[in-house]
């Protein structure tokens, strides 16, 4: 067969600074899905998009393209609307999990395609899958039958949507691609057009913790994708969350479900419930719900009712008892005063070392393990007091750990207070 | 077996602006010989590179470690001094056919490792292997022997040599990321720093049918080049050579091959006597032999008698008709005036689709294809004389050569001057 273009022009284009046509995105993506396009070719043409950029239509073709490389899905058939949240990832961030039961609770489905850790941030699934019995995936139809009768899901992405972001994903994390704002707009707005959700609310986190560092890329990357998600007709808002320190006061798999079972229950940390809250009422009105208090529904327990129903529908057992890592380590307040930061990567490198993520896509991760902080900034400390308890199944991964956390907190004079972003920076729309 | 470094890390360093380290450049070129740079890694980080740039030292160190991957020739044991040129490529450019002989005529040795033509402009093997029994493969001993009783070879580099620089050279064609001056430069260098020449005069041709078109490009990239040669002890100089119109009156195989005994014979075009001769002269300059005068082993036939030992010796017969092809087509002035342009990127592709080229590497060219040129920029014409002359063995691809020839050449009225570039533009030592 006779190519419409060849992968070296395209190339060229993109590196002299010219703008991609249509064709060309729309060839080099399926060429790409083909095989026909090499992966050298492909890397190469990400690390001149990551130099040179892209702008609106281009990147607007590209999320166009790598839809059209797969299935979609269609939730027009069901009885209510659906409204669906991203992360762009975080150290502590279990916001799905009280979430997605919260919002269904409310009246609009929630269809939660989700992923694994990788590296510090943990995954939504590898959290669920601490759950005994639980299993992350689904067909289609039983994600269809599940939302219509629980109203929420939190499932993994099947291989068929979007194959061909799937295919760049894994190239531009072996060849230093990963941080181009056009290509994870577009790769994360490509999952969720495709997925079908009538609404999107996405939690773009910054700070040492998160993707983005600085608000200003993470400013430019929720435009990116608040415009793809207009563009493409759904409905969607951004908001821009503080990842300097953890949320919450856990950070592993099992630890954070069990967070998660508490905030549900109408306790839990405040930073969560107010995400969680937060992001529950801009996914209501994004879906034309916003005569509905979420508040309500954490409150009256109807949101921990569907939890109950949504584990259960995946075969897990909400009442069982969850894994509890074999190994504590206590690390000590050393002074007297106010803890003035508590830095979210150190965290969540410390988790990671303890076995809560991976490093590579095939290592097993511990239910068990990770970090409790028992305080968080802002708190005062007294010597001696419990700050942190490290968890593990695997006690010789307590040192590596340890080093991770060194500078990770800071306790200042008494009186001293930190100077932290609030939870919600930014709001994009 | 552990890695030094990691490629991601190396692709983030130069894609985030900093200098590669000389640990890391050493690293980075080794792991990709031996496959643990994957060729999607070395393509983004070429073209970080390509975007990014190297300064000299880092320039310097990848061109050592393209060296190091590979065997060095050493010609210290040869009775005399070696001094070795390098062409950047151009249309009819067949100036190392008189010039490797002439050379060793005046006492100073030339090992010329050559390559075979890709695209538009032609190898200078091609052009040889039109000689009946030549042979364009010999063995480093093989080359010794000839280096010291002839005084010149012309042949194929060796596998053996800077292997580094042939992976990475096939992976840029592919890759958009060949117009990297870093890259080219060390490229171009590695390969004769390795072959162990004494002396290196390089032609960087600038124009239309080179591949710099313009002067500010080719002067860095000669800069480049001096600088590289010098920081490894090989005395390094560079011309900038006009490339706007075609060298001589020939592009082709056999047709440059009888082109360049007539400048052995003594006549020829002028333009290739020139440069022959000021390439000579710098060439035996830079071996410590500016006492000689090279237009004295042009007269006096000893040049010629190099070439006839020089084909000789690697199993051509210098006395064989040179193979004609099979049809021709001429091409007539239109008008009466002053030729004052003749566009050597044009005369380039049509020989290139009269067949002397090739398209891909596993292409066969055609010995007696190419272009004929009867008059040259500054030339006055009549209207109905030949201009050019087609040369194929299928005449099929005629119409696919005149239309790479229409608006290639211009005929002013009489009176008329060419605004062209002088052969010799630049010198830079």
């Amino acid at each position: 067969m006779s190519e419409a273009f060849d992968a070296v022009d395209v190339i060229v284009a993109k590196r002299d600074q010219h703008e991609l046509s249509d064709p060309q995105i729309d060839w080099v993506i399926d060429a790409y899905t083909r095989g026909v396009v090499a992966d050298e070719q492909m890397s190469s043409l990400a690390m001149a998009i990551l130099l040179n950029g892209m702008n609106r239509r281009e990147i607007s073709r590209w999320t166009d393209a790598m839809i059209r490389s797969g299935e979609r899905m269609d939730f027009s058939t069901l009885s209510r609307p659906t409204s669906d949240k991203h992360s762009t990832g975080g150290v502590g961030d279990k916001i799905t999990l009280p979430l997605a039961p919260l919002v269904a609770a409310c009246g609009v489905a929630v269809p939660q395609l989700s992923g694994r850790g990788l590296g510090h941030t943990g995954g939504t699934l590898d959290k669920l899958e601490s759950i005994p019995g639980w299993r992350a995936d689904l067909t289609n139809a039983e994600m269809m039958r599940q939302l219509e009768e629980v109203g929420a899901v939190i499932c993994a992405a099947g291989a068929a949507l979007a194959p061909a972001d799937k295919k760049l994903y894994a190239l531009r994390d072996v060849t230093g691609t990963v941080e181009a704002i056009p290509l994870i707009a577009s790769s994360i707005m490509s999952k969720k057009i495709a997925e079908g959700t009538g609404a999107l609310v996405l939690d773009v986190k910054v700070g040492s913790g998160a993707f983005m560092k600085d608000v200003e890329q993470a400013r430019e990357l929720a435009r990116t994708m608040v415009d793809l998600g207009t563009d493409a007709g759904v409905r969607t808002v951004a908001l821009l969350t503080n990842m300097q320190v953890p949320l919450g006061l856990t950070a592993g798999n099992a630890l954070e479900v069990r967070e998660s079972v508490e905030v549900l229950a109408g306790g839990g940390p405040e930073d969560v419930v107010e995400l969680t809250l937060t992001l529950a009422r801009e996914m209501l009105a994004a879906a034309g719900r916003s005569d509905v208090d979420p508040a309500d529904a954490l409150k009256d327990g109807r949101a921990m009712d569907v939890w109950r129903r949504m584990i259960s529908a995946q075969g897990g057992d909400p009442d069982a008892s969850l894994p509890v890592a074999k190994e504590t380590h206590v690390v000590y307040a050393p002074a007297d005063g106010v803890l003035t930061s508590l830095d979210a990567l150190q965290v969540g490198v410390a988790a990671w070392r303890l076995g809560a993520g991976r490093a590579r896509k095939e290592d097993q991760v511990q239910a068990g393990a990770g970090v409790e902080m028992h305080a968080k900034p802002g708190a005062t400390v007294r010597a001696g007091e419990p700050l942190l308890t490290l968890h593990t199944d695997t006690p010789e991964k307590f040192d590596r750990a340890l080093e991770a956390l060194e500078g990770a907190y800071f306790i200042a004079p008494e009186g001293s207070r930190p100077d932290l972003l609030p939870l919600v920076i930014d709001r994009i729309s």
